[in-house]
């Protein structure tokens, strides 16, 4: 199971995430295009340390909203969307060919991800933007009580999915993260190591009703924030290794 | 000589330049990149007509401005200024590929396009910029009185320079334009019919001292903003086949 | 029956509206305050404008959407949308002082208007922020057929309303109005000159199913998008002085 | 002698600065308005701070440069400019007022500020705007050599300069501050401290060259960036009461 994680989130002056140290400890890289964090200094130098640390790159596009940082829900045509999309994931795709990479996969971000997983039409516009741009990308989505549904529907785009799940989240029974507004959203370190086992070894996450819930996940989403998220990743890539 | 136009450079509900009708008449469309006028939106339809009607592309790169519309000078570092360019490039080829076209050329816009010109360090960078643009572009610039030695310094760096002139500018001895705020800058319609048939049947225009300068332009800029820009276009198409 | 009119929306290099003509002709302008039109130039323009046809002059603030002029509704927090509003209705008030003028109202802009007449919740943060702001200020919303409940919200918060009909624009039975992407939201001119009519003669409209609706109408807004925008102004100012 | 700190300079989810810390310690906070760094609830927040500390406060208007923090300098007309600094002040303004507080002087930032040392026609542009604002505000700049010059210039147009003097920069023989890309342009702490006693004491500073430059200083610059920034603001502080 492959770790991935948001990087390239500073804007300007204002620095977020300690992407030096994530870069070394995960696989693949979720890079902010611009409209909600990243601006053209920062995606180039992320995608240095990329390339430095051989880390599998990915477009992390968003709604435009560089004050909400992506978070808040915007209403948005499927063209528009399509074009934003397009937009974002092309500029990072050719600033990284600049420096001889070349992007894996598209996972949106934010208040984006959110409403994708709440609205198949909204899903459905995504994939499709995903299958016509000019590269063959994945598309990174949470692996839900749906994710055999969306992977049928994504096939028949012509889309592979890439299916994320969350250590240090609580699901509902939906397969979907109860909503961080909710006390129980986030685990403590315990409950999310346990999470992490239960994924690797059972294939299964425990609701926030206590059922058993399968999820196939090809990666797991991790935070870069400050030292301790860096350990935490540390120690899930030590359980990794040891699941295998 | 190919006839060029600045267009794409609506934004949102903001419409600017009859851009249907100029697309029909013009061989190269300077396509904003979104730092001064365009927006995904405008992109994807700025490029549906240039496929349409069979037009070059190149890119418009500018300082990010929108308030200015890339009009007003910026003081940005060499690697910010190439990571800019990249960004902008970078969007738009992303977009164009969507639709199966490719870019030919970059052609800074605005006061970047100014600052260039008068500064060898700038354009240098542009160059540079242009060189490490993982795809073969070329760079459009201002034919001057330094049009060679900005031939050679491109040719070290590897770029191939697209020349271009001005038909409805008065020219300085340095071949540069003579600033809009001078009362003669602007030609009237007989001057600059004149001007076209100079350049093509000459390689010359007369300077605002009225020394006749040598320039070997490749390509002439052209306008579309309103119904007259468009006659004119027309007009000057008609002279060139014509000269033939 | 007051005419207010959005003005001031030009951003940059691009222009919209017949500001200078629509001035001449209305009673109230509702000023862009630069979140989805409107830059400190054209805003200064503007009430210059105002000032010497001694125009009443209201706020205008919006989503902060350049791209999508306001138009796309965003998921914002009440606070966050509180110093939002805040923010705009102040910078337009200081402008506005800069040249010895004084707000008289705010009217919210595109989609944060029609997302306040659907949610009461919105309108309460609305008609709060109004309240909140150091200077006494009108909010002026959309005259439906929740007019008295409106009226009597605000009262108890401290606010008064100016209520607005549109001439233009089939009413619902709610007295909201009909969606544009409906084929008879707009009216034809026979069809608006007739509602006018009744507004001021009858203070109702008939609304999409037949229905009398009473609407008690401040002001009535109109456009200055053009010619026969203006040309429209200037028939329903001579119906209106007819009418007294 | 008071001392001044910029703050409020958070944008969206990016913070920076201890300004909780930094408000308790200082006299004046320069705030942010919005065009390199703040935001409407930054402002709002950094604004409640202000008051529960009864610290003084001044507009900090940049120029239009979120990415690069307003520390790029752009030509800006001076009508433009104007505009730039009312609607940055307003904004400000008004919400100060919300919160029944009041502005008392304007800090030009970042290359604005660097930019008005070193060239009178904007210094004149940037006092006439400060005194066409319709309140009474004062404007912080640095004392330099032409502080009596400055001063006198100043006074004509209906303006008082409140004079600033930084501890931990060399200065050069003009008074202005050495380049940040020299290697001795910061100094180090014991440096700084002999720089604030020489500024209390003698009411002077030693340029790069050696020459004791003749400062009268109303307030000195300090920063809030980190913990040690906060100590060194108190240890200023301790020197400052000490030498009344």
């Amino acid at each position: 199971m492959l770790l991935n994680c948001d990087l390239g989130e500073s804007f300007g002056a204002w620095k977020v995430g300690l992407d030096e140290q994530a870069m070394a400890v995960i696989d693949c890289a979720n890079i902010a295009c611009g409209f909600h964090g990243g601006d053209p200094d920062v995606i180039s130098n992320t995608l240095k340390l990329a390339k430095q640390h051989q880390v599998m790159i990915g477009a992390h596009p968003s709604y435009p909203d560089l004050q909400g940082f992506g978070r808040r829900s915007m209403n948005i045509s499927p063209d528009a969307l399509t074009n934003l999309i397009h937009y974002q994931v092309a500029a990072l795709d050719g600033m990284a060919q600049v420096q001889g990479l070349s992007l894996t996969y598209i996972k949106p971000h934010g208040a984006l991800y959110n409403d994708m997983m709440k609205d198949e039409t909204l899903l459905t516009t995504i994939i499709k933007a995903t299958a016509s741009y000019p590269k063959e990308l994945k598309l990174m989505i949470l692996a839900s009580a749906q994710q055999q549904a969306h992977r049928t529907l994504a096939a028949k785009l012509g889309v592979q999915l890439l299916f994320e799940a969350f250590a240090d989240r609580l699901y509902t029974d939906e397969g979907l993260l109860t909503s961080r507004t909710k006390a129980n959203a986030v685990h403590n370190k315990t409950a999310l190591m346990a999470q992490v086992k239960q994924l690797v070894q059972h294939g299964c996450v425990t609701t926030s009703s206590g059922k058993q819930l399968p999820l196939q996940a090809d990666t797991l989403c991790v935070h870069g924030d400050n030292e301790a998220s860096i350990a935490q990743i540390k120690e899930i890539s030590i359980l990794l290794s040891q699941s295998k």
